[in-house]
Parts: C-alpha cells; structure tokens; sequence
C-alpha cells in the first residue's frame, strides 16, 4: 500500500498508477487521492516476487516524478514514495510481509540509492516501530538530523537523504480495518466519552483507534475508528461494546459502516460471533473449501 | 449433488467417487453415507461442462453397481441414482442449474436409456415440483403405477422404469442451510414449541423448515432447520427470531451450529445484518476484489 508524496496532478497519479499495474500478477485494488494533503495510496495485491518487483517500480517512478523538497501538504512525510507498508492476505502471514519489506528496502537503495527505514513489524530497533516516530521532523528537519544525530541513520543507506526523493519507510503490518459506528443523537459528547473509552490508549480495547464526532447534516455523531488487528479485537466486539456503552447512554446505534476494504476473514469471525457458532472454521464456507481442494489437485 | 441408493458397501461408493473425481475440473467437497437410511450423497463442485460430464459419469457407475430392485433401506428411492439435484454457486444462477438439469436428464436418458423426472426448479410440470410426490409410491409402486397411469410418464423416456437402476429425479435448486440453535433448558415443548412458531407450513418464516428436538446427553434441546432460501430469509434473522421466543420462554441461546458447508454469500448478509452495516456488499471484501479484477485482467 504505498503511500506518494502526490495528490494533485491527476496525471502524474496516473502514471504511478501504471508502474504498479505493469507488472503482470499484481491488481490495483483501490487508490484515493487528497489534494489537502497532497498524497495518494495505491493499494495492490499479488502474490510476493510481483508485489517486490511492483513496489520498486512504483519507487523509481515516484523519484522520478515526485521532487518531496518542493512538496506542500498538510500531511507529514519524508519522500516521494513516503511510506511502504505490506499486509498479509490469504494464506499470506506478517512474517512474509516483513521479509518482503526488507527485500524491498534492500533493493530500492540498491537500485535507486535512496535511503530507507523500516518500520513496524519490520522495525530494526524498537524506536523504529511507530511510524510517527521514523517521520518525525518531516523532509526538512529529518535530512539536517541525519547530518548531525546517528541515532537518525536510515536501516540501508544515508546517512544523507536522497535530495529529491527523502527516504522511503518500508514496513509490514497486519491489515488495518477503518470502521465506524453511527448513534442516533446529536449529542457529540456521548461519542467523544464512549470513543474514549473503547480506545487501546485510554484503557479500551486492545488495537483499536477512536475518535468521536458529529455527523452535523445527518443529525448523527459517529464513533470513526481504526482496528489495527482484528483478530485480537475482532469487529462483533467492538460493535457489542460501542452498543452497551451507548445503552447507558439511553442511545441506539443507527448503523455501522466499513471504510474501503475489509479481509473475508473478518466476515467468517463476524459470523461465528454474531450467531455463536460452536466448530466453525473457514474451511465450512464452500467457495473456500472449492479453493483448498483445487489448489491441492492442481499441487498433484 | 447426486443421491446414491447404497451406504453399506464402502467399496461401491469409493468407486462412485472416483468415477466422478476422474473428471478434470470437478472436486468431490464432501461425502456421506448412512447405512439406515442405505445411502450417500457425494458433492462435487466445478463449472457446468465437467459438472454436466461427471454426473453422467456417476450415474453410468451407479447402474453398474446397485440394483434399486433388491435395496433395502428406511430412507423412500426410485433409482440407483435416485435424485441428482444441481446447485448454483458462486456466480452461478438458479437458471443455469435448470439448463444444466435438462441437459443431463436428456444425455442419461439418450446414452444410459434411464428415465427422467424433474423436479424443483426444473420441473416442467407443477405436480412434479416437490420431490416427494414425484418418488411417491418408491421404485416398485412407481414402476406398476407407470404402466396404467399416464400422469406417471417419466419427462424423458419411458414408460417403463429401468429394471436395475428405476429413474433418475433430475432437479434444480437453490442450496441449502442445515443450520441448528441450541437452547439452555432440558424441556423439549420449548424447542418444539419455537419451531412450530417459526417454521413457514405453520405461517412462520419463509423458506424455513424447524423441528423440536432433545440433545439428552448435554442437557439442552435443540431447534433444528433447514433453510431452502438464505437470501429470502437470512441465517441472522432465523436466529433473532429464535431469541425472542426463547426470551419469552425465559430461556437463552447456548449456541448455534451449521452442518456441513455454508456459501460465502451467506456470510457476507450476516455479517451486514448483525453490525447494521449500511452501504455493505460482496465487492467490499478484500479476497472478492481481487478475483474479481484478476478474472477481468485474464479476459483481456
């Protein structure tokens, strides 16, 4: 899911577009582009050789059409290809994406000679596996600290940053799922006070993100939130907390909402919740099993 | 998903698998034999052309092997084959199951001289809709009743029945949900009781089958069901519907259980129906996205 340094030239979007999609075995499933923050996320999917060969094409077409010294938007980066996640699909595990992220790294300062950091599961060092932490101080302040503070060191290359493209940070993480819930009250407090209390970092659920605001032209406050491992929380949780809180509240839920896309995964721990399925495992979805025992014979 | 008039010798129905798993394209799913009822169904899966060929295939291996003239079992059969229903998955229709039904009524009649009744969606007349009353009177009530009334004539072929292999009930249908909830209480008239309520031949629910029913040995009963139609009536609110009467009778849902396979899409409607997703369908989900895209990419 790289994350360009570019979210206005529609054409220039376009062309890193393609870098991707030119490589065979690799899909583009979604792109958004903001033009406050000028930035654009690509995400793809394939399996490991082409998703590595994509993501450094993607690379040498974002330095070569990106200049990150020139770029102006309200969201922090470092380089042109800003940051380099990769997320485990399927039968794909973090340990894969995280070999992959070094493969990646290791190749683009090769190839590119510019600079990279590793970050979250990738993370070389402990001060290294929160993102807000590599990025901190932007392009600017970043390409002076290196100068002067070793501790800066990019993982491969530097210590300098790439005059125009800053340094890439590379990393691996399990999926991340944007889910909101609607309330039927204009009342933004009650969201803000239950956000507070179902997120990880006041005492909430474990991996979960959550901000409270108002949906002003629906008269509905939302809970907007960020699962970042939906196997340790899983989505029915989260939804079974969000509505016991708001009872108290002597409020209902509207509706629930996901953002972009969300691994099928997800859908079968829903399910199993939901109806408190005894013994079910995702080999009982048919169209899976179809799956499991084609690729068994094809193996043959 | 043919029906097999033998459950007793493993020999046999290891040979009937094999005569259909011999068929490139096709993969056995699952396979069951009861030695009561003196019979197993085999599911297999594939696209309509191997689909079409192996269920010949089955049906050729199974008037080799059974003579439904000397079977003996609690379970009603007209054929050593007896029904052969077809069932869309995946991006299949109902349709298309009626079409490939037809096609593999004709090819067994025209190379294997069995005759044909179809049943369920593929049934070309309506007293031939349900299963039961085309199989009324078994094999031998059917083969004397074929030769004085003509509303018995087989759809293809015929009059007669085969001596060995008796006639082939050849239908379409939609697939269906095996699905049971269990209650926390040992007193069977509650469960009977919510089946009764909920079951459609009583007014209940569309699409739902139900039975009351004692688990002795773990001290709960248990609603068992069929559901014919998921889509018309989902998993999710067969069981909102259970916990309310069962809240009535002051009593809880232990859990509940799927038998056998289940469609993906079937998880998919649970999955929006119990977090009240708005704006929820199949092309959200990751896995769905990207087969989607790369069938598109292929047909290029």
């Amino acid at each position: 899911m790289p994350n360009f340094s570019e979210g206005r030239e529609l054409a220039r979007v376009n062309a890193l577009e393609l870098a991707i999609s030119s490589v065979a075995g690799v899909v583009v499933l979604h792109r958004t582009s903001d033009p406050d923050h000028n930035r654009s996320v690509i995400t793809f999917a394939g399996k490991p050789e082409p998703v590595l060969e994509a993501a450094v094409r993607a690379t040498a077409k974002a330095v070569e059409l990106i200049d990150v010294s020139r770029h102006q938007g309200v969201h922090p980066r470092v380089g042109a290809l800003d940051v380099l996640p990769f997320v485990p699909l399927g039968p794909a595990t973090l340990a894969e994406c995280v070999e992959l992220a070094h493969k990646a790294g290791q190749r683009i300062w090769n190839e590119l000679r510019i600079p990279i950091y590793f970050y979250g599961a990738a993370a070389t060092r402990p001060d290294r596996m929160k993102l807000e932490d590599v990025r901190r101080g932007e392009f600017e302040g970043l390409a002076q600290a290196v100068t002067v503070d070793q501790t800066k060191t990019p993982d491969f290359g530097g210590p300098n940053l790439h005059p125009r493209a800053g340094a890439v940070i590379v990393g691996a993480r399990k999926i991340l799922i944007a889910y909101n819930i609607n309330l039927k009250t204009k009342d933004v407090r009650i969201a803000k006070s239950i956000a507070k209390q179902i997120r990880e970092s006041s005492g909430g659920l474990k991996a979960v993100k959550a901000l409270g605001l108002p949906l002003t032209s629906r008269g509905l406050v939302q809970i907007s939130m960020n699962l970042t491992d939906y196997e340790q929380t899983p989505i029915p949780v989260v939804y079974a907390e969000v509505s016991r809180l708001a009872t108290l509240h002597g409020v209902e839920i509207e509706e629930s909402e996901l953002i972009g896309l969300v691994p099928r995964k997800a859908l079968e721990m829903t399910t199993a919740a939901s109806l408190k399925l005894s013994d079910f495992d995702s080999q009982r979805v048919i169209e899976n099993r179809i799956e499991t025992l084609s690729r068994a014979i094809h193996k043959r």
